[in-house]
């Protein structure tokens, strides 16, 4: 991944689609507001994007960059990648078929069906899903998307720093949650060793914190608060690369810390996010992760589906 | 009230305390997200200020502008405005008395403590509440904040328009919420004739309605689901003067639209913001204010303080 697949993202998300995606704003806070005064902190509100994630970059990316059979698009994903791919498919007026396991909740089912989905039930957990949905694109010949390991959905993530760069400037710093690692290497590979970027992790899902343990990618047992987003079991192998090129730190923060700065962004700035997209905060707040005197750390927050009345 | 009013309050309010407010965001949306396809809506995000409202704005401009006693600053209001007076007074490290009535709710008078104001309950209704605060006043001296019917009030309030024009200059209209009417009074005060701002109340709170009705201000029962915050039951006289000067169109919208565009604005773009901000989204979706084509209308979207839940 390089900045060049980027800029070309950039220009082609921008390009004709400026109308599908949006724009999203940066806050800058001061640093006293979250206990880390002396420091700047800028918040990139990439949960009002299209879908509720930042999701909607990567997966328009890999449609457009892409010939689209009349088989249209296929993709196995309940959470943000599904909602994602359909937004796309919408957008660009093709069809898209999305294999969920048993255990997806009918809200989200409901929420595919109407961006357009068609809705495939498969199996009783997601690796069955996925099974029965490369099966099927073998059969269809639709174009697969995938949440996070594709070259075209990478670059489409790291437009979100090029946005910020565009916007504000340089941070000093980008703190970004990790799933299966798609943001964080788009993110990375733009910034480079422009800004330092820092890996946050939940406790009960440490993908990239088990990988770089073992000095490889290994399959990792995931659960917690935030397992819907960032429950990915293994780091994906273009975010392995990027990672291990242009990231020195990777965080751990625990499932109490997460759920109190859900909270606090709700309570004291009436953001309302997923636990995915508090992990920003939490390592601020728990002293995770300590900015220098002057420093501007850049949180993402990357996502919003959620039952609101999770943050009473 | 002048624009130059409004002037010394943004360089009042900017000067010293640009750590303490916050310059909330605006996000640009193409038209056809709300069906006003042609024109280009831009969203002022409000509702993230501190304290969850634009009220921060004009207590902390009344309480900069004069000499505040021993006695500290006094407020009758459970809402939005003592929210935002206690706030302003934590700022600036003065004392805070909140009158609420018997109604306010355990919820909001523990916000209220949380944020340093001392609580009294007096009465059973806001009247009677508001009563026992001017008894209060004329023993202590304390300096008394009003919702919306001071000139320092309106100002910061009119910096919210100023902030606006600085960041993505001048739209042509602005769709504004009116309750007590210090809000659209600060708008119109700062855009004069040079754009056109549109008043937006509830059919169940039409206050600057009927008293543009009966060409005088006059006492409107109110009611219905934004009462809360645009529950004021006559137009203050500083709004009326500005508005009659300044404002051609005041729309009434009926609940059922106004619940339906908060929804929206949770399900489509993830902006959590209570009953009264959702008056302009329901003005475009119902067809209340039709934009011509390649207008730049502005949306107010001016607090949040609801329940998360009710967005369910
Ligand atoms: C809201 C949110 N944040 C973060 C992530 C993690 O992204 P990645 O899997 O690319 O690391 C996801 C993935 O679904 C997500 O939905
Ligand atoms: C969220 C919100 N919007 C709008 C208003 C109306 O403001 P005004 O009373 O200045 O017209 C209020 C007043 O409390 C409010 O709290």
């Amino acid at each position: 991944m390089s900045s060049s697949e980027i800029d070309s993202a950039w220009r082609r998300l921008t390009k004709g689609y400026s109308h599908f995606l949006r724009q999203t704003p940066v806050v800058k806070l001061s640093g006293a507001t979250l206990g880390v005064a002396g420091a700047q902190v800028w918040l990139k509100l990439e949960h009002l994007q299209v879908g509720g994630s930042f999701k909607a970059r990567g997966m328009l990316n890999r449609l457009l960059a892409n010939p689209i059979p009349d088989s249209g698009v296929i993709v196995a994903s309940g959470g943000n990648a599904g909602i994602a791919t359909a937004a796309a498919a919408r957008a660009l007026g093709v069809s898209c078929e999305v294999f969920v396991p048993a255990v997806c909740p009918e809200a989200k089912r409901a929420r595919l069906r109407a961006l357009g989905a068609q809705v495939v039930v498969a199996g009783a957990v997601y690796s069955e899903a996925l099974e029965a949905c490369l099966a099927r694109q073998q059969a269809t010949g639709a174009l697969l998307t995938h949440a996070y390991d594709q070259p075209e959905v990478v670059a489409g993530a790291g437009t979100l720093a090029y946005e910020i760069e565009q916007q504000v400037g340089l941070p000093d710093a980008v703190l970004v949650s990790v799933g299966g690692g798609g943001l964080i290497a788009g993110i990375a590979a733009w910034f480079g060793q422009r800004a330092r970027v820092v890996a946050l992790e939940p406790e009960l899902a440490p993908t990239l914190f088990q990988a770089r343990a073992a000095g490889q990618p290994v399959d990792v047992a995931v659960s917690g608060i935030a397992a819907d987003s960032l429950g990915a079991r293994r780091i994906g192998a273009i975010a392995w690369e990027v990672t291990q090129r242009h990231v020195k730190d990777a965080l751990l923060l625990p499932d109490e810390a997460i759920r109190a700065a859900q909270q606090w962004l709700w309570t004291e700035l009436r953001l309302a996010v997923e636990p995915a997209a508090a992990l920003g905060v939490a390592a601020l707040q728990t002293g995770a992760y300590v900015p220098c005197e002057g420093e501007k750390v850049c949180l993402i927050l990357c996502g919003a589906n959620m039952d609101p009345a999770s943050l009473d």
